[in-house]
């Protein structure tokens, strides 16, 4: 076995995603030979300690990054500047500091501004997940297959790059890199955008009388069902994901909302070709998911 | 075996709806003692003798149509008024006249005026269905366990309604009745309003910087590729549907595009509650489809 990566890593939340690092780790022993956790609430905590993924487990975060060589944030990207301000005067000199938030412009705005010199920056966002959330949520396959995005600010160290980088392939990632204003808005039309979209379609069914709400149910398969498969997801990460993303995400929503608008003008005014034109794109971007083997 | 619904069932469009129609007639036996198949092109009518799956091909719709007991149109529904034209005169006395189009409106519009006082018009759509067209799409299976909804006009002759919801229990389907108006409104929401979204935002994806574009093809995962599972669908069929139930689709889309521009403005002003609202509403319909087994 390669030896661990780090000596002692401390996991700031230990939900789906935190947990799932958590077991990785114990399943493999070449991440980190102590892995330490931290929660919000007792009942997770206690919860951690029972599935026994972690080595420690520490309720102060101050307290649990004091000696780790590595520590990565795995809360809603919206509370990272209180967890910040909590464990920056503790982070070991020498420190890789990485997260695993959504949205990687925000992280840059609320950690590097903290960041001692002697510890290094390196953000991370896995695209992995499910709908669930909490310690009993993770598993350690999530991250199997999927891509991780590296978001290192400029000047970053290579070392504690490759480390990050390492510890998502030894999760069974491929690891890619890129500047973090490129990550939003990418994901601002791979996700955050469809997952707009998803909650917007869901309330606009709700709102619709009784009678044809239930039709909605009823008759999902028809197309609706798909888009609501993404609906399910968390409300505090969702509200973070589109607070800390949003220009990018204002900006995607207003071209889709034009282009949306366009397709509806050239119905009322029954102009076939446009139609016919924008169904075609559809097609097209299909079938290069389909050459790519994405579909 | 129960006697054969209809003594000669013709169809007017072999594609994917009509030709699985017809192999259910084959493998069932009961549907229809003799099935005839017309369709426009020589090639279609060429692949369906190759194929075995009809008694007769023919390519003169007037011919194809005499002396039937029971006639389905499968033809995009854009396409009806010209091929009513064409039949209406030769239907025989006591026909069922029925349909599998997508949208219902327009098929009271485009064939009462036209249909002779000695035919019964009993419209139905199978919502049932795939990306694929043509007669190879087909297949005896495709309507199994799927809904059928039927949409007699007032004063439908009881007997003729009881024969075309036979036909498709024979099919596999579970029969329902509603008017053409309330159908057209229900599936511009399960159906109609979220292929334009998908059809949009595959155009939105098109029209970014090519290395956008790259990157949105290679994320597809986190969420986008959902979205455009429906969205390779075949492009008269649904420039047809858009344009043959415009009102509706124009309603569902007005009132999508004012939530999604609510929940927009919420982002820019960073107003977390009305987001949380949002996405709590996307998980309790969410869950309603998932008590219902829908999901
Ligand atoms: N879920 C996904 O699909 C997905 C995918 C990729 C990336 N991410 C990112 O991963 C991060 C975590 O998501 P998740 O799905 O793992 O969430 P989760 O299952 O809800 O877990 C969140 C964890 O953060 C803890 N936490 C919240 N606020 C905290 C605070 N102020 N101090 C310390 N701990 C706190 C929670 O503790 P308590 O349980 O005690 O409240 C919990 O352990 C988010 O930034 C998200 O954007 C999620
Ligand atoms: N596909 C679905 O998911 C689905 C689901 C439910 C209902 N529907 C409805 O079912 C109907 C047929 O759809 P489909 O998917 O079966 O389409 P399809 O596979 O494209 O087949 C259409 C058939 O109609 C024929 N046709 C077209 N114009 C014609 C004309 N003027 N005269 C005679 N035949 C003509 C075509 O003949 P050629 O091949 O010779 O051109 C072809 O055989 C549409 O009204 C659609 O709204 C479709």
């Amino acid at each position: 076995m390669a030896e661990p990566l780090f000596e002692r890593l401390c996991l700031i939340g230990v939900g789906l995603i935190g947990s799932s690092i958590a077991r990785v780790a114990r399943a493999r022993g070449d991440i980190a030979r102590a892995v330490v956790a931290n929660a919000k609430t007792p009942a997770t905590l206690q919860r951690v300690r029972e599935l026994g993924i972690a080595d420690e487990v520490e309720a102060d975060p101050a307290r649990a990054v004091r000696g780790a060589d590595g520590v990565i944030l795995c809360v809603p990207v919206g509370a990272y500047a209180p967890v910040m301000e909590a464990i920056a005067p503790h982070l070991a000199p020498g420190c890789v500091l990485s997260d695993v938030g959504s949205t990687k412009g925000s992280v840059l705005r609320d950690l590097l501004p903290l960041t001692p010199s002697t510890v290094q920056l390196v953000p991370a966002h896995p695209l992995a997940g499910t709908e669930h959330s909490g310690p009993d949520a993770g598993f350690a396959e999530l991250f199997q297959g999927r891509y991780c995005i590296l978001t290192p600010p400029p000047g970053a160290d290579p070392v504690a790059v490759e480390r990050i980088a390492e510890l998502w392939r030894r999760c069974g990632s491929m690891v890619e890199t890129m500047d973090a204003a490129t990550h939003d808005k990418v994901l601002a039309i791979v996700s955050h955008l469809p997952h707009l979209i998803a909650f917007t379609i869901c309330g606009t069914a709700d709102d619709l009388a009784q009678e044809t709400r239930e039709a909605v149910l009823k008759y999902a398969a028809s197309g609706f069902r798909d888009f609501t498969r993404i609906a399910a997801s968390d409300v505090d990460m969702w509200r973070d994901i589109f607070l800390n993303n949003r220009e990018a995400v204002l900006e995607m929503l207003a071209r889709f909302t034009e282009d949306a608008q366009a397709l509806g003008r050239a119905i009322r005014w029954g102009q076939a070709a446009f139609i016919e034109d924008r169904i075609a794109r559809g097609r097209k971007i299909r079938r290069g998911l389909i050459e790519r083997k994405q579909a």
